[in-house]
């Protein structure tokens, strides 16, 4: 198994990307290795100074890097040698069994989408947010940015993406999937969510437990949450900001502290025919160490194989 | 000066409303007025507990209620003597300069808008909310709920509609309106946005300064945040909770103490022909009273002249 990650990628890379990923390598079995995308002679120096044997890893280097402002499709296109594009392309030839990276997730999109593409019934992959539970444990908020609008249909099928995501990598049985919506009766929402709940209320690829509010993000009644990507990203914003303004307050508690994005690793793009995860921004190497995990988990569960089967 | 109150509304009616209204009536001018709409029994047995004359209020007795869980548009025409139809009733009529009540959210916009009625030129009004800001003061979120789908021109208005409430109520000069967004640059952002954004950018109507995201909901950056009412009742919801959450866990702060409900009394509805504020489900007395205070505030600011201005 050949797990690939960017080491360019992320506001505090390649170091806090080297570092993680010897942290990453330290759990990982003897069939199991790590390729560093990115400059070499850089990583090769981060290693020694952390000294770590370079003998641990495969290397790829790559002369180019995509800036995480810059304009995903035209820096894909334009830096076919940038650690993205290169991550993208042994992935889709097959010399590597997961990619990821903390940099443009824009271009990190549009890879999955123009190299390793979607998985044949699939509309349009989606990202993927970890909320934790007020009363413990974990869920599932998607989509959280790829697609600011969506259809009906393409709604449902997150139901059934974010359900599968739910049961292999998290491990929750039968997954209560809740439509997010400005009401919990059936004829509440916008055009959007009133055409969408019949196909849910209908459907039989996923346990669907109707409408949730935003009060309800954090409770138990509900593992996944789906939304269009807008709506997901405006949430993820400003849950996250929530989180950041109780570390400033030094208010200290277990069910903010499950806000830390940096043990969840990154949110993986699903839909799509290989493990891809992308990782926060400012990923430091803890991040970038359970991003590297995450994608593993997601070749070793199979989780895209079983994506490929629901959508047969 | 007259100034209606349903008593009948809110989980805690006719309690609450009334010494809501008591509370209210202690501040204001000898020709102010506050008129309670309701069962008049009721209202009268529980003045003479809390030994406060009757005399400080007018009465206008009804026999119906609408309930909390009924459909707007059937309860407003199935129950013309519910405290809710015959104040929207008096506010037509000019008897009442003002009406607020803490019932069914949905019986208030339709009540808005089906007698009182949008103000010319207004596309749909919009409901509000406060939203507290990290270095002190406030901001205004909408819509948050009255328009699930909304048209870029209607987001437009809502920009008017809020810059207005910001200066005349809260004091805010010129007040900074941005658009809810997924991304900060104008290319960011779903069909409505992208549509949004060039309208707003271009207008003389406000001081838009661009687009802000989930996270910004909090900062200085902006006074007034616009978004659809889907978007805006999620965020709603989401904020609400945070705060709940803080309270259980009894995280004492005073930014987190800005955000309860109880001190902005509720919410105007704006762009119809008449001062109309919704309180929350869950209004105490204090809420009921900051409730009245906030309505006849937009009387005596003149809130809805100035909105007939802009939109002449």
């Amino acid at each position: 198994m050949k797990i690939g990650l960017d080491i360019m990628g992320g506001d505090y890379a390649p170091k806090a990307a080297v570092l993680g990923a010897i942290e990453a390598h330290k759990t990982l079995a003897a069939d199991q290795t790590l390729v560093l995308i990115g400059d070499k002679e850089v990583a090769l120096t981060l290693l020694k100074e952390n000294n770590y044997s370079a003998d641990n890893f495969e290397f790829v280097h790559t002369t180019e890097v995509i800036g995480m402002g810059e304009h995903p499709t035209k820096a894909i296109m334009q830096k076919p040698d940038s650690s993205i594009a290169v991550g993208f392309r042994m992935l889709k030839e097959g010399s590597l069994q997961a990619f990821s990276s903390a940099g443009n997730t824009g271009a990190m999109l549009v890879g999955s989408m123009f190299s390793v593409k979607t998985i044949p019934g699939v509309i349009r992959p989606a990202m993927t947010a970890i909320v934790p539970k007020l009363k413990g444990g974990l869920g599932i908020l998607l989509d959280v940015g790829a697609n600011a609008d969506c259809k009906p249909d393409v709604l449902l099928q997150f139901g059934v993406l974010g359900s599968l995501l739910a049961e292999s990598i998290y491990n929750i049985p039968n997954p209560k999937v809740a439509l997010m919506n400005i009401g919990e009766e059936e004829e509440k929402g916008n055009l959007l969510s009133l055409a969408t709940y019949p196909l849910m209320r209908d459907t039989k690829l996923f346990n669907f437990v109707g409408n949730v509010e935003g009060r309800d993000l954090f409770s138990d009644s509900n593992d996944v949450v789906v939304c269009d990507g807008f709506t997901g990203n405006v949430i993820l914003k400003l849950a996250e900001t929530f989180y950041v303004i109780t570390l400033k307050k030094q208010f200290k508690d277990e069910f903010f502290a499950r806000f830390n994005y940096e043990q969840y690793g990154g949110s993986p793009i699903l839909g799509i025919n290989a493990p891809v995860v992308v990782g926060h921004g400012i990923s430091n190497p803890e991040a970038i160490k359970n991003m590297v995990l995450l994608s593993k988990n997601m070749i070793e569960t199979k989780l895209i194989e079983k994506i490929k089967q629901a959508f047969q």
